[in-house]
C-alpha cells in the first residue's frame, strides 16, 4: 500500500511535519481506519524520497499523540482507541469553514453589539486630517522616554517575569495621586487608584461592577459613542440627555434609582462645553438623591488655554458618588494604553477583584517608565510644553477660520485638543461639507458615529463641524482651512454664476 | 471679617492652591453663604502674609470655577448661582468617608465576586518558593529585548501616540499564526487572532461573548480558579468535572446545550495530565452534539521534555468549536501581559467589537518588540534555551525527591513548569506539610485556592503537593527538598521515638 502523501520541498514546513500532518489528516478523515497497518518506515522512505530519521520522527510523533500504535517487530497500526463515533462527529466540517446558515444561527444567538472606532476609517488618503483626539507624534518626549525605558529595563529584576498586583505599579499610583490634588483638586489615596488600559477599560470596569440588564445609564447627547455602546453591550437602559450651551442639561436627569451617569464636565465630548458649578452641584445632588453613581471622564483636561485649570467634578464629591477616569492617551499617547480610575474607597475591594478577573493588570514597563517620568518632573515639563504647542495650533485654527469665514462661532476652544465650529447658515449641511472636502484631501468631521459621536439627531447638529487640531502643524491647519474654504467657495461662486447666467438668459429672453 | 484660612508653609501645595482650596471648602460647607462679601485682596494679603499675586490668582481661580463673582470697584461676593439645595445634598458627607451602614448596603447590592491571586500571598519570607507558573527571571532575554526595544522606540513614529486596530499589531498576529502551525498543529489566519492582556483577558473576552446568567460552564476539578471565578462572575451555572489520571473525564460532560467548556488538555492545571486522543475526540464530538464551545488554555505547552510536542486540541477542531488561548506569561514573562486568542472565524467580527469596548487593545511597544523577537528567530532560540534549563531543574527536583523519599510518584513531569507529587501514605496530609515547611522557609503548595486551584474537595486531594520549579536554581531545588524532608523526618523520628519510648515504658511496666 502506498499512502497518498504529497511532499512539497518548497514549503516552509519541514518534511517531518508534512508527513505527520498528512498521515494524521488521513486518520481523522477516516481514510485510514482503526487497526489498519501502515507501510513500514523503509517503504515510506523509498516512496517519499526522504531520510529514515524524518519518517521515524514523524511516526514517533503520531505515536506520542495517540494516532498510531507501534508493536515491535510486528508493525505500525492506526490506533484502535480512536473513537469512531467521535470521529464521525468532528468530520462534519472538514474544510475548517462553518456553513453560512450555521454562522447566521450562531450570530443570531449572540447579543447585538456595536463598537466605536478610534482609528480614522475615513481619513483622506493624502492630506490634512482634523481627526479628533490625536496627540502630536512629534511632541512625544521620545528621548526622555527611551532613557527611562533603558534604565528600567536594566534594573528590571523579576518585574518582567512575575505577576504583580493587578491594580498597577505602586509608584505610578502614588504619582497619579500626587498629580491629582494640585492639578484637579482631587484628594485621592493611591489605594483608590487602578491603572487601566486607557479610559475605555476604566469605563468597562465600572460597567462590569454596576451595570446589569435594565440598569438605567445616562449618557450625554451628543456624546461619546465608546461609552454608549459599552453600556448598551451590558444591556443597560440608555437615557440620552441633551447637551445645551452650558453642557449637560441636568434638569432633564431622569428620576430613577441606582443609575449610572457618564459625563465629560471639563470639556464635553464632542461639543467642548465646560459644565458650570451650579450644574455640577445639581448633578452631585441628583446622584445622592437617586442613589446613583457618576462616571467623570476627564479625557483632555490637561489643556486649558484660558484662565486657570478647573477643578474636577470629583473634587466636589463629598458623598463618594463619582468614579473619576483619567487617561494618558491624550497628553502622552494612545499607544501606551494607560489610563486610570479613582474608585470610591468602599468599592475598591470589588473593583480590584474585577480587574484581576478581567486581565490581571497592565504591562509593567509602560507603568514604571511613566511613574519615573512623573516623579522626575518630566511630565509637568511635557505638559507645559505641549500646552504651549497646542495653544499655537488652536490660535492658528481660529485665525484661519476667521480669515476665510469672517467672525466664526466656535465652541470649546478654551480647552482641549479639538473645537467645534458652528457653520454659518449659508453653508451646506455639515455632512455635505465633510464629504466634499474629503475629496480634496481634507478630513473634517460632523457629529456622527464615524467621529465616535452619537446624537439624538436634532436638526441643529448638522451645523456643527469638529476640528481636532493637536496633531497638525500650524501650516497644515491654515492650508486645510484654505482648501476647505476654496472648495466651499467654488460652489458658492458656481451657484452665483448660475444665478447670473439665469439672470442673463432671462434678460436675453426679454 | 477675617477668614479662618490656615497657611502651611511646609506643605507640598503652593500658597495659591491652599488659599483657593480653603475658601472653596468654606463655600461648599455653607460657612460662606451665597451673596456674602469676601474680604478685599489687600486685607487677605495682610492677614495671611502672602503676596498680592498669590491672592489674585487664587481669587481668579475661584471666579473661573464659579464660586465667586467679582464686581469691579464694588467687591468680591460668594456666587449667588450656587444652588443652596444641591449644596445641602452634597454636604451630607463632608469627611469623604461613607458611613459603614451605607457601605454595607451598597456592597449587598453588588454581586458576590471572588478572584484568584497569581501573586503569592503565602510566600516564605526568606527562602525557597516552589510557587507555580513563574518563569526564571534570570532567563529573560534582557539584552536582546532591550536592543529590540530601542530599535522600535527609535522608529516609533506615531505608533506611541495613535490608536491602532484593537485586535493588535499586525506583525505580531502574523508571527503567532506562523508559530502555531509547526509548534501546535494549528492552522489559523492572522485575522483570527486577537492579542490580549495575558490569557486571563482572553478568557474574559470569551466569557463576555458567550456567557449570560444561567449559561452552563464546564470547568475541570481540580482546576484553574481564575477561570471558575470568572465564569461565576458572569452568573454562569458551573459544572465541575472530575479530572482522573487521564485528564478531564469527558464521559461526565453534562448533556446541556450551548455550554462553554474550559480545558487545559496539554498539561492539565494543576494536575499535569495530558488529555489522550480518544478523549480529545470525544470532547470535540460533545461540543458539536451539544452546540457548545470549548476554550483550550494552552498555558505552558512550550515545555515538553519527553517525546515530541503534542498538537493542540484546536488542531483537531474541524467544526470551529474551539477558542485557543495562548500566553507569553510562562515562556517569557507575566510582566509583559501578552497573550492571544484564536477565534473561530465567524465570531471574529463580534470578538473584535468586544475587544474595542473592553480596552481598545494592548500597548504597542511590547507587541512590536515581541513580533521582532519572533520574526528574527530570537523566540525559537529562547524557547530551546529555557526548555534545556527547565529540564535541568525538573531533573534536579525528581532526583531530590527520589533521594529522600525513595521511589516517588510524580504527575505531569514530562511537560510544563510544575509537577505534582503524590505523597506517600505515611506522610501527613498535604495541607499540614504546606504549613510546616513554610515555617522552615520553604513554600510548597497543596490543591487549594491559595494556589489558584479549586477542587471538589475529594479526600485524595490531600495527598498532592504542587511544585513549581522553573524559577528556582537546581541548588535551591535540592536544598528545598532537603529542608522539607528534614522537617518531615523530624516528626517521623519524634513519632518513632515516641513509639520506642512507649514500648520501653510498657516493657518497664511488665
Amino acid at each position: 500500500m502506498q499512502l497518498p502523501i504529497d511532499i512539497d520541498r518548497n514549503s516552509s514546513l519541514n518534511l517531518q511535519t508534512q508527513v505527520f500532518e498528512q498521515i494524521r489528516a488521513m486518520i481523522l478523515a477516516g481514510q485510514l481506519r482503526a487497526g489498519q497497518r501502515l507501510p513500514s518506515s523503509r517503504h515510506l522512505c523509498q516512496q517519499l524520497q526522504v531520510s529514515r530519521i524524518t519518517i521515524t520522527l514523524a511516526l514517533a510523533r503520531l505515536a506520542d499523540e495517540g494516532y498510531i500504535d507501534t508493536a515491535k517487530s510486528v508493525g505500525t497500526f492506526v490506533s484502535r482507541e480512536i473513537p469512531e463515533q467521535a470521529l464521525h462527529a468532528i468530520q462534519g466540517n472538514l474544510v475548517h469553514k462553518t456553513p453560512p446558515d450555521l454562522v447566521a444561527q450562531i450570530r443570531s444567538r449572540l447579543p447585538e453589539i456595536r463598537s466605536h472606532s478610534l482609528v480614522n476609517q475615513h481619513a483622506p488618503r493624502t492630506g490634512i486630517d482634523f481627526w479628533v483626539g490625536r496627540p502630536d507624534a512629534r511632541s512625544f518626549p521620545l528621548r526622555t522616554w527611551t532613557r527611562l525605558t533603558n534604565k528600567r529595563l536594566l534594573s528590571a529584576g523579576s518585574a518582567l517575569t512575575e505577576y504583580r498586583d493587578p491594580t498597577g505599579v505602586p509608584e505610578l499610583r502614588d504619582a497619579i495621586a500626587n498629580h491629582l490634588r494640585p492639578a484637579r483638586g482631587i484628594i485621592a489615596e493611591p489605594e483608590q487608584i487602578i491603572i487601566t488600559g486607557g479610559c475605555q477599560e476604566a469605563l468597562n470596569l465600572v460597567s462590569r461592577m454596576l451595570l446589569a440588564p435594565g440598569t438605567d445609564a445616562i449618557v450625554e447627547s451628543p456624546g461619546y459613542a465608546g461609552a454608549s455602546y459599552l453600556f448598551e453591550s451590558y444591556g443597560a437602559r440608555l437615557h440620552h440627555i441633551r447637551v445645551d450651551e452650558k453642557g449637560l442639561d441636568v434638569a432633564q436627569l431622569p428620576d430613577v434609582a441606582g443609575a449610572v451617569a457618564y459625563v465629560t464636565p471639563s470639556h464635553q465630548y464632542p461639543m467642548g462645553y465646560t459644565l458650570p458649578l451650579d450644574r455640577r452641584l445639581e448633578l452631585l445632588a441628583w446622584a445622592v438623591r437617586t442613589d446613583s453613581y457618576i462616571v467623570e471622564d476627564d479625557y483632555d483636561s490637561d489643556f486649558r488655554y484660558v484662565g486657570s485649570p478647573l477643578a474636577a467634578l470629583k473634587a466636589l464629591d463629598r458623598a463618594n458618588r463619582v468614579f473619576y477616569v483619567g487617561t494618558f492617551s491624550k497628553c502622552l499617547g494612545a499607544g501606551l494604553r494607560l489610563g486610570y480610575i479613582v474608585v470610591p474607597p468602599e468599592l475598591m475591594p470589588i473593583a480590584r477583584r474585577y480587574k484581576a478577573l478581567m486581565n490581571y493588570g497592565q504591562p509593567w514597563l509602560e507603568q514604571a517608565v511613566l511613574a519615573d517620568f512623573m516623579n522626575t518632573g518630566g511630565y509637568a515639563r511635557h505638559l507645559r510644553k505641549i500646552r504651549q504647542h497646542y495653544r499655537g495650533k488652536r490660535d492658528a485654527l481660529l485665525k484661519a477660520l476667521d480669515l476665510r469665514f469672517g467672525q466664526t462661532v466656535t465652541i470649546g476652544a478654551e480647552a482641549g485638543m479639538h473645537m467645534v465650529w458652528r457653520t454659518p447658515n449659508h453653508l451646506p449641511p455639515a455632512s455635505e461639507i465633510v464629504a466634499r472636502v474629503l475629496n480634496c484631501g481634507v478630513g473634517v468631521y460632523d457629529l456622527s458615529p464615524r467621529s465616535a459621536v452619537i446624537t439624538s439627531g436634532a436638526p441643529e447638529n448638522d451645523r456643527y463641524l469638529i476640528f481636532g487640531y493637536s496633531s497638525l502643524s500650524e501650516k497644515q491647519i491654515s492650508m486645510g482651512i484654505e482648501r476647505l474654504a476654496d472648495e466651499l467657495e467654488k460652489t458658492h461662486v458656481l451657484a452665483r454664476t448660475r444665478v447670473l447666467a439665469a439672470t442673463a438668459s432671462k434678460q436675453r429672453v426679454l
